[in-house]
């Protein structure tokens, strides 16, 4: 159906509750605490996309490059991101996701500090 | 009070963040983990709805075909979908539903894999 | 503030995912298993409000009265409705809530079946 | 990126569902049962922020100051404002932020009266 569609979604998106628990009663990758951005490209080309992470008390960070494939998702971790440089646990922060072509942004959260995990999800806000 | 309404919602959602937990400590279907969407059709005529499900390492599956009657809700899971191929457990997706008339589509998971279930919803990315 | 706002929300929502967990660990009226609407009316006339509940397999239910005054906000359960009908636990249902004056909807379930409570929460579709 | 960037957000937002838990199995300022509000600052401008408190039974509460600089976020809990009045526990209200420049704004709880924390979250309603 991809050939019959427009451009699907926004090239800009925000989440303005970033937040990485620094603990987890799991132990595989699955139940490890963690902040994620779930990304769709349903479009015909790639996407690429820059994320800016903003805190409370220091300049923001970014940006962080990653690619979703055309017709493809891509679910990321900011606990996962490295490069310019890892991205703080226990530490308040909030991020812009820019791409150059529209997608589709949710973020989710898996958080098993304590003796059963916690989930949350929004659609994040198209900006 | 439907036939004084117009149409209500969009014909097309994305939910970016799919993903079937592959354990449950529920015996019971209302317990066992699920991914599922929620279709409300509150207009007059009956919704005929494709599913197209999007992977990161592999072309999208489906169309996959559910209707929704008219002043029905129907709450489908990722899990129970078979045909043309079932939605692999513990395997990062994402979804397109689109429908011939406007319905509103809201995404829930239950996630059971510890001793005590969590919840997230949102309503989908109406696109 | 609210002498220089205009109209604040929307005069109909939609929820779709409905569900009163047909169960609950915790006794108290907080942790007792339950969904909700919660409902802002900040506007300088009070909100008299239609609910209509759909269901997966018979006629739609309702309506269901309620009033929001000006300025006040309304936690409403949906398994604390009773006239026309209850609304029935462990049985998938849809809503849409109708103003006559605009305001704001978003709902929230607690599902407290297993040894912890879980929550989910997402603003309402504003049709 | 902030410089090509034109205002992102909105100057209003609502969220219908306020509560704080009463209380709390964490010890720990991470682990305690708030209410929150995750709002992101990514202009150049300070943002001046006032919120209402809306309740069910009373006149609204408010307004309650903040301010978040530039490029900056700010997680704000319900539970920490004072200034004009505490915001009471186990208590239903609900919220409206105004700034005078864009803003986005997250809402997000997290309820841990038993014996794991339960959380959930969506984007505030642009209003």
């Amino acid at each position: 159906m991809n050939e019959r569609m427009g451009p699907v979604g926004h090239k800009r998106w925000v989440i303005a509750d970033g937040y990485i628990p620094p603990a987890s009663t799991g132990a595989s990758r699955p139940l490890l605490s963690h902040d994620a951005i779930c990304i769709l490209n349903c479009g015909n080309e790639d996407a690429h996309i820059h994320i800016t992470i903003f805190f409370s008390d220091r300049k923001p960070a970014g940006p962080y490059h990653i690619t979703v494939n055309e017709s493809r998702t891509r679910h990321v971790r900011f606990n996962e991101l490295t490069d310019p440089e890892p991205v703080p646990h226990d530490t308040d922060y909030a991020s812009m996701i820019e791409s150059d072509v529209p997608i589709v942004v949710q973020h989710t959260r898996l958080d098993s500090r304590q003796s059963a995990l916690a989930l949350m999800t929004t659609i994040a806000y198209p900006a």
